[in-house]
């Protein structure tokens, strides 16, 4: 694949790397004997370091006791599917997570397996993007080993019409993992920004492949500045940027955090399939920092200003503008007047 | 390519073949020397010879008379682009067609082709569809050489909710082109079937790639039954259907109608760019049958019914209930109660 180099796809954890990662990880620490691994994998003793030797190509440390057997050291700072996977119990999503050292970007790799017909849950990360696709056709800053950068394909039974829906319950996931693993309060900015601080920490960029009366896939796309530092974003950025290592403090696991994204995405979207988008827009407007404020929004060449009240079903944040009338604002840039 | 040998794409008519053929059709039934094509294209006597040997390849007929020239005595009923290319003046739909033998479906190609980046008003035509798509996953009927199976890539600066007037904007055209070429007059059915006497003679499916804010592409899915016979229908279709030239008591000459469906889409859609929805929704609704009657609705596992009163911005037909409520019918099959 001219994208770069494919790491891995993992489907159920069965694959053998997997397994000998889960055998040292029931014991850390300790040292494994080849003898072990072999009679639990059922397979020869060279296939077993074969397999030792190609974890230590990715990235994992691992050192072999001579005569003794085999211990894992350290796992590498890579988003491995192997990693991701341990101890990730979804019903739908990442349930096959396939990883790239580069991709041109993660939505468009992920439209077109979507495309090839591959199952909801697919899960494209990458660890950076050449063309890192923002909203409107802007740019999404995408440096290498440092954030999060991948896209989920999903197969809702929904009109085209409430696509838009699924924008919010990415957003919710989202500020619901930035929570989890940082203990900070991220606000949403409407449609889909997820801030810190008031500065943006999250992108979301969601796509669909659609007919006029069912959606045939939609791709969450969702970049995290995870460890990005300040000398890292590029001077000329439209909005103010952050990272969770900035707001924190302190550095964020980025496999952890990957894990969490995907734990909370599979929850709201089985409760979307089975409630509906009530719940997901009760708690999207909870975490609006905009609702009951005043707020200006651009459009292309025409600006409109009010208060803000609420989203409807269409995704349209709901304006109250000076004489009364009500104003849906469908696409735009957004902010606090 | 695995779905047939593509024919030729032909952009701005400027193909080499395309000129002879130009050439030919100036002085209809005459010979036209070898020499006089020679310097006209400012290419080899020879290799006018090979172009020569590729159009009858085509299906052209062409008589060699010795030591005179070249007569084109008859084109072949097959939708070249060369042929519909012949004569079609429009702004921007048709400036490149693309034309299979067989495909799985028109819509898969040109949605594959859209996201590679094929500009606006790319036209994919053919003979047959081995997987031809009909509304709501169903399949449609496409044998070969009887037909017209195409699909068209539009690129309108709209938002994903507005994508379902393209809808019915191809409909319109449709019903256009019918009425043109046979004289009869057809009606449209909610959402975009294209009626003669009650039975179906066109099917229409629209895709789209999208984002959240933006539409990326529009497939105009477009399959209408030309010269099908009654005995080539299924016996198990869900709808009746029906072709023009059983409607008509004629054979309907296919490139013809192609070239008239082109040239009505590529003015309906420089009347929506310029001037918005309302023109396409006014011709709609003047054509559609079942405005103004009661009719049943069914979509899955629920039914309604109400008298048809319109259809709204999003595509909706509006249904008047018999308790006086309005409801809003997204998706479902109509039919007159």
């Amino acid at each position: 694949m001219k994208e770069g180099f494919l790491r891995h796809a993992v489907t159920d954890g069965t694959t053998i790397d997997q397994h000998i990662l889960e055998i040292f990880r029931a014991t850390p620490g300790e040292v494994v004997s080849g003898e072990e691994l072999s009679s639990k994998l059922k397979i020869s003793r060279t296939a077993v370091w074969k397999h030792i030797r190609n974890l230590k190509t990715l990235g994992y440390r691992i050192e072999s006791v001579p005569s003794v057997g085999y211990r894992l050291v350290a796992a590498p700072d890579l988003l491995l599917p192997e990693e991701i996977s341990a101890g990730l119990v979804t019903e739908r999503i990442g349930r096959q997570i396939v990883a790239f050292n580069e991709t041109a970007s993660t939505n468009e790799t992920a439209f077109k397996m979507a495309e090839e017909g591959a199952p909801e849950g697919t899960v494209v990360i990458a660890e950076s993007q050449s063309r890192g696709k923002g909203r409107m056709g802007r740019r999404w800053e995408s440096p290498s080993g440092v954030n999060l950068y991948c896209s989920i394909i999903l197969r809702p039974p929904i009109l085209p019409l409430q696509a838009v829906q699924m924008t919010f319950l990415s957003a919710v996931a989202v500020a619901r993992g930035v929570e989890e693993t940082t203990r900070l309060s991220p606000t949403i900015k409407w449609p889909n920004d997820v801030l810190l601080s008031g500065r943006k920490v999250a992108g979301l960029l969601n796509e669909m492949g659609a007919e006029t009366e069912k959606v045939n896939f939609i791709i969450l796309g969702i970049g995290v500045n995870i460890n990005m530092e300040q000398n890292q974003f590029p001077a000329d950025l439209r909005h103010p940027a952050t990272s969770l290592r900035i707001e924190s403090g302190r550095p964020v696991d980025r496999v952890d955090f990957a894990r969490v994204l995907l734990r909370e995405l599979d929850t709201l979207y089985a409760s979307y399939l089975a409630g509906g988008y009530g719940a997901v827009r009760d708690e999207w407007l909870a975490r609006c920092a905009m609702i009951g404020r005043r707020v200006h929004v651009d459009y292309r060449d025409s600006a409109v200003a009010g208060l803000a009240t609420g989203i409807d079903e269409y995704g349209a944040l709901l304006l109250t503008l000076d004489d009364g009338r009500v104003e849906r604002v469908l696409a735009g840039d957004v902010k606090l007047a």
